[in-house]
């Protein structure tokens, strides 16, 4: 064969890519992408930083980074490839090998014949049936023109309500925050981030951005949608309150676009995303599937997962470009990594959570570690709080997450890559991680919480969770909580409680006979690094019944006094 | 046996963190410090801060991150652990397992008796024999005696040499910048960090930095120091020219203390440090030796190597915790992974460099990239020069380094956590990093360094070198430069030379009879992206003598027009 006809369905982040680079391997390869919009190869991820006003021109989502802007001009000039923009592919023709395309303005079709098919269709927020999601000032923010239209009425709103406290909800919150909108969300599941953090993580960070000015209405759902005379929303109606908001943005979630695909035969996955192999082919060798609309293997737990993310559409691009033009590349799987921004916090993930390592039937050991993400004394430095979940048969980690204003996504990356290869917990403190004092500790965080698994699975580290904790404090147990700060750091913030103790750490090995030794002990301080000291030296001088709470007071998500 | 009598010579870091985890193993274990020093479980890699004044407080480089002195007190109340300051340990007696210590103020010498001995002895700077090493003014760095005295004196000078650019030197030269001060290094070797950065690497960063202010005289060797009437240090004679100072640091390199190892009999390595096994077990199974007085296992080229880090000290030091307490623990090795700050760049490494692993007999693939670290459109992206160093026969990552203001140490730290696994380059495009725009790009640096490698392994992408392309140009070799960039980049700085010519990427495909198809071409642009596409270009339009130049413009360690 000659070079291929390829022809390239959906012109957003993973059709581009498979077109530069099937371009870049097939010189003379006819090269056609059609997208149903007008707007193509543009940064959707960049769309809540031009709302916050942190990326300036709506202009800049759509040029390259050396200032060309990616037009259908810029793609037949540059790369070679012809691009129909506002021309909708209605329907594959497998056996005659040509896709039929409606031209949007005109309604003219058109049949374009191919040799190799890539379906990049992408994905849809789902729209909840709910009234009033008509209304003036109600958004969704999937792609360039939602973000316009929420840009030219931010300045007029003081109140917005975001529905849907996942990535996508809480990027937006975070750049209404930063318009000074007062932003409260709503989310149907009990914690935020359901998607990227676990309950406890999920907890510590909802806390914090309280603290900064964003409401959260957790397990609640919404109701209705209100207006007022002229059609513009005025309100938010949950099951259990009502929310003033003139502007609402809607982000429960998106669903792929499969319907082309499902039209044509091709095989549609147990998710609900087109299946594929590692090529990245469906069940029609000649017809590719990549980003938004594919389904991905997950790596950790072998299962088939939906996790649409940018990352992977662009990663899918060069694989399928090169499998289009007849190389023999694949797309091992994912780990469903992703990390995010909001106000001063980060919040990161790779692998599996704790529940879900549960479901599948691991036996799972997690801890929480609090630490900082550079020495104490370099200026910069900031919390992480780094959870990481492994099987404590084979000592591999599952998964990590990590929150905080710290240096987050390093950490996440290091164990993303871990992981990949099957990483134990002890190969993890094993790795050479570069150190620094405006970049590190002398042991990184990262391997610092996989020292505490270590010590946790070899028995000197008996812990329990704040959730734990709250758990026992609130049932009336019988327990002592020996909280091992300085008298100073003790008084201004400390649980109240009559089965707390204050013993600084460093006096402890005096007033041994204080804590009484027939009790269960917790000890506790600020970060989980003094309280499991004082657990040790409580072991050596015989007490039986001891754990320390993980990750100390910061990562107790409850109120003090 | 019972709980062992623990004897640590050294107070710095690898001591302080073995009898640390001892303590928490053994709670009953007779645990001492001898430290001939009155300063013990210092920040040592804090100094530079603290000259630079980032680190506010002498006294934060010694308490811990909650804010208590590390001091002898601390050590005992906290930790069970006695500290011996002001104590020299003169000889080890193996046969009657005992310490002789000699107080420094008294003379009076003791006898320690030990089960386990752990040698911390560390390192000490080398002291060059010059002519004026003992005037007021020349300074050392190693320890915070150095860094008070320094200090004291920083707001007199106002111009200072340092003698050495390794990683202490060039920290030394940043403080010094910090505080205003005109600051020449000068090195023996022909480029900066030459621990750190290949040659070409250097030259980048080195020009940058003259760029802020620090003045470079590299492949001089200091000839003497001279001073004034009152015995201050004036000037600096280097076998070129004379340089006026009025302060000089000494940083040409450390050497491990190894000399009551030595007349101990205990056995030394190649490299001029103590030898120990994985257990961190000298000759003698009762003696282990820690931190910068050992040698290290290079992972990658399987060689010893004396590579003094703290990282090392404090990792050490965990391993001989456990084995000191007769637990069974492994430091398996290290790949030499740094990271450092000078001004606001950036430059860290892991693994071989490129003529380190020509060097053991690999067939290297090199290559250099320039990238941003995050999307282009967000507000606080920087650059990044990352090199790569593959084995081209098993594609395994040797090696990687990577400079600039942007974020480096994340990409490092991945890089190392992949070659600590044995990946190869299409192992390392395969993991699944965390992408949002204030974090990276849809495809990472680290992956598009790694793809980068691939198409040249596959002859996809041959290329040339910042280096060989300036060697061509000063040759008078007859090939054309083809700088693809836009007029409105080419005009105000390019390499001026007839054998340039400026042909914008989105017009070559219109103006290929502009360019010789008979002789060697070299694509050109900023970051190398735009030359690697016109390469492919001209490639599939039948050009035959085609290379880019790896990382662009921004890569190129000269002048420009």
């Amino acid at each position: 064969m000659s070079e291929p006809r390829i022809v390239i369905i959906g012109g957003v982040a993973a059709g581009p890519k498979t077109a530069a680079r099937a371009r870049r391997l097939a010189p003379n390869a006819d090269i056609t992408i059609i997208e149903k919009d007008r707007y193509i190869s543009y940064a959707g991820c960049g769309m809540p930083f031009y709302l916050a006003g942190s990326v300036r021109g709506f202009e800049h989502l759509f040029t390259t980074s050396y200032g060309v802007a990616r037009d259908e001009t810029y793609f037949m000039r540059e790369k070679g490839v012809k691009v129909l923009t506002g021309n909708e592919a209605v329907e594959i023709d497998r056996a005659g090998k040509e896709v039929v395309s409606k031209n949007i303005s005109t309604g003219e079709v058109s049949r374009i014949p191919y040799d190799r098919l890539v379906i990049a269709t992408g994905s849809t927020p789902f729209t909840p049936p709910l009234k009033g999601i008509d209304l003036k000032g109600v958004f969704r923010l999937n792609n360039p023109a939602d973000a316009k239209m929420i840009k030219e009425r931010i300045d007029d709103v003081s109140e917005a309500v975001v529905i849907g406290a996942g990535l996508i909800g809480m990027e937006a919150a975070d750049a209404l925050r930063e318009k000074n909108i007062f932003v409260t969300v709503v989310e149907l599941k009990d914690q935020i981030l359901p998607g990227l953090l676990d309950r406890d993580m999920a907890a510590v960070m909802g806390l914090r951005l309280e603290e900064q000015g964003i409401e959260f209405r957790l397990g609640q759902k919404v109701m209705k949608i209100e207006g007022d005379g002229e059609g513009k929303v005025s309100a938010v109606v949950t099951g259990e309150e009502t929310l003033d908001a003139q502007m609402v943005i809607l982000a429960v979630g998106v669903k792929p676009n499969i319907d082309i695909a499902q039209k044509a035969g091709l095989k549609i996955g147990q998710t609900g995303a087109i299946e594929v192999n590692q090529q990245l082919q469906t069940s029609d060798p000649d017809i590719f599937a990549v980003g938004d609309c594919v389904e991905n293997l997950h790596l950790v737990s072998g299962r088939k997962v939906y996790i649409p993310m940018a990352t992977y559409a662009n990663r899918h691009g060069r694989v399928a470009g090169d499998n289009a033009t007849g190389r023999k590349s694949i797309f091992k799987g994912v780990l469903g990594t992703s990390v995010m921004k909001v106000l001063n916090w980060t919040a990161g993930k790779t692998g599996l959570g704790e529940q879900q390592a549960r479901e599948l039937g691991f036996k799972v050991v997690a801890v929480v570690n609090s630490a900082l993400d550079r020495t104490h004394y370099h200026p910069s430095h900031g919390l992480v709080i780094m959870k990481m979940i492994v099987d404590q048969e084979t000592r591999k980690i599952l998964g990590a997450q990590g929150i905080g204003p710290g240096e987050v996504s390093k950490r996440i990356d290091v164990v993303a890559t871990a992981i990949h290869f099957g990483a134990t917990v002890d190969d993890l403190a094993d790795v050479d991680l570069g150190y620094a004092p405006p970049f590190s500790s002398p042991i990184d965080l990262a391997h610092h919480t996989a020292n505490i698994v270590r010590n946790k699975i070899e028995g000197l580290a008996p812990s329990l969770t704040a959730e734990e904790m709250k758990a026992k404090l609130d049932s009336g147990e019988d327990f002592v909580i020996v909280d091992v700060r300085t008298p100073q750091q003790f008084a201004p913030k400390h649980i109240e409680d009559d089965r707390v103790m204050q013993v600084t750490l460093g006096d402890i090995r005096e007033r041994l006979d204080e804590i009484p030794k027939d009790k269960e002990i917790v000890l506790l301080c600020a970060m989980g690094v003094r309280s499991y000291e004082a657990l040790r030296i409580l072991h050596g001088a015989g007490f039986k019944d001891l754990k320390y709470m993980e990750g100390g007071l910061q990562a107790w998500p409850y109120d003090l006094d």
